[in-house]
């Protein structure tokens, strides 16, 4: 820290993403990248909009836009476009909390909430997962503040049921509540339906996860008309020209053929529950994830060993150092091939630790 | 704006970018668009980098940082890359500036400043341009606040030389001075030899302008690794992917076709200094600008007028409504043929309002 560096941020600790060693290859189960590539016609729309990056791209995303609400059955006003789910999640702790509202979610889920939080002077409180590690929607039906529900969460992938959100939704009308559904598509339902029945509703997604664009950097906010007037007061004050060309015609080929995603989709889940059996058979306890990773840990070998082993034998999954899920490893699901070899390893492991 | 929407934000005026109308071709002088295209490479290295759109892009922007570092005769530890130089300004507010710490700018200047201000709480101070638009280094020596200069200013073109800038990094050690030089390659002297001088100096450049690639969306900081650790914390905390994976490949592929973008922007300034002259000769007052634009008035037809013509002519220009500079116009310097449209159809306009 320099000193010219804002007290304001003194304490800030910034989010750490999934490892990206560059020692080696390895077979990277760590980040929930998708298995499959994206559709050859978004790399040909992105080739085309490659040759005219000299002009500026649309700030509206107009064309993004009426593609997705034609797919969502909405209204472009009822869009937002930005880089990255987490721009549109920073936007939302931005918009809908500050010092008087704060930020309310569970213990455990996606690890940049608390980091937005502190980034933006916002207070928040963490409500503990059941000991099973779902998320009780009774616990959050006087809030107090604005919610943010990971459906389905992050690192444990149990989905909650939209009628469980619909309660959450109408129990805190005069609080915003943000389901950011960023693994939705791989097998939990999606409340953008609601957005029209509540106005305090914010349904954020990517398409990182389950369109194969992580590297394209695209996501989006839907919600009702006001609440996006006010993520777009937001962005048009930060970077209005977050979205580069390439990237808004890659998601626009990506939507033209969005039934390869939701194809490949449906893979993932077929791999990633057979996974989950396979990781049982080995002893496993293994969550009920409805996303494109698993959450397990292993009664007699820690979660650190596993993933420290696993490392070493060429296979990157994710382990996370908060006290309560040490034990846990998080593991993408990748292809048939890399679940084989990760099983296989892991097998070896176990017999090694016995 | 909602219910819901934060107190903290309701009197934001978000930057209103360059208007991009959809009803007709224009000839777009509106928004400094580089009035040649990227290098046929870049195209290619962005179209190769499109067809693993499912893996992240690399966080550390490694490839690039290197690159850029080797151009400029730095470290990748002095340089960080954001999602176009808009984005790594808003980062030095919330980073060197605060409620104690005011920003301290030109009363004339890049539009972008206040609403940064604004968007982070942070109070600003502006000091008036000297009455031929030209900044006053004098003025700045006792800033008490961090200091924010386009250099060349924005939308006058006109530049400080580097020892003036250097007067004002001496003068105020104890503050940040960012000198912003989004059109540095036009004809104006850089300040990043001066980084490993001074340690309270950040200079931020964008590949928008000299480099052809607005819509890509990228730019970079040059400081000390102090001061870039302290954006990095930002960066990190707020989109650590915010650069995706194509726009990467395009900027690498960029600095290894330099001298294009170079012979690009002496072009550029040849067509620029020739306009200048034919506006002169049109009765046209033009400051001396370093720019890829001209800020010009006439003495007899208002700013606003010319623009609204210009446009029903199917040519764009920016007008500011800014009262000190409401007379004025922005032009961008675009190819010989376009400009020459310009001037042919700005004279009929001159002939009609005598």
């Amino acid at each position: 820290m320099s000193r010219f560096f804002s007290e304001k941020y003194a304490k800030l600790e910034p989010y750490v993403p999934g490892e990206q060693p560059k020692d080696q290859r390895y077979i990277k189960l760590n980040t929930n990248e998708n298995a499959f590539p994206p559709h050859p016609a978004v790399a040909e729309a992105a080739a085309k909009a490659a040759k005219t990056l000299h002009l500026y791209s649309d700030p509206e995303c107009l064309e993004l836009r009426k593609k997705l609400a034609e797919r969502y059955g909405l209204t472009p006003e009822e869009l937002v476009i930005v880089n990255g789910s987490d721009e549109v999640l920073n936007f939302a702790f931005m918009a809908f909390c500050d010092r008087n509202t704060p930020a309310v979610f569970p213990d455990i889920t996606y690890g940049f909430y608390p980091v937005f939080a502190k980034l933006n002077g916002v207070p928040y409180r963490e409500i503990p997962l059941r000991e099973d590690l779902t998320v009780r929607a009774e616990d959050y039906l006087q809030a107090e503040g604005t919610v943010f529900i990971a459906n389905p969460n992050a690192p444990t992938g149990i989905a909650l049921e939209r009628d469980r959100i619909e309660e959450i939704l109408r129990a805190n009308p005069d609080h915003v509540v943000v389901v950011d559904e960023a693994y939705v598509d791989f097998g939990a339902e999606s409340c953008i339906p609601l957005i029209r029945k509540y106005g305090n509703l914010l349904v954020t997604q990517t398409f990182s996860k389950s369109r194969s664009l992580a590297g394209g950097r695209l996501g989006f906010g839907a919600a009702c008309p006001e609440l996006i007037r006010d993520l777009e007061t937001i962005r048009y004050s930060t970077n209005p020209y977050n979205l580069d060309s390439m990237t808004l015609a890659a998601g626009a080929a990506c939507l033209e053929h969005d039934e390869y995603n939701t194809r490949n989709c449906r893979t993932i889940a077929e791999t990633r529950d057979r996974t989950r059996e396979a990781l049982a058979a080995l002893g496993f306890e293994v969550t009920d994830s409805k996303a494109n990773f698993l959450f397990a840990r292993h009664p007699e070998v820690s979660g650190e060993e596993i993933y420290r082993q696993l490392k070493e034998r060429g296979i990157l999954i994710r382990h996370f150092r908060t006290e309560r899920i040490r034990d846990w490893n998080r593991i993408s699901v990748g292809t048939e091939e890399q679940m084989a070899a990760m099983l296989r390893e892991t097998e070896k492991i176990l017999a090694g630790c016995r």
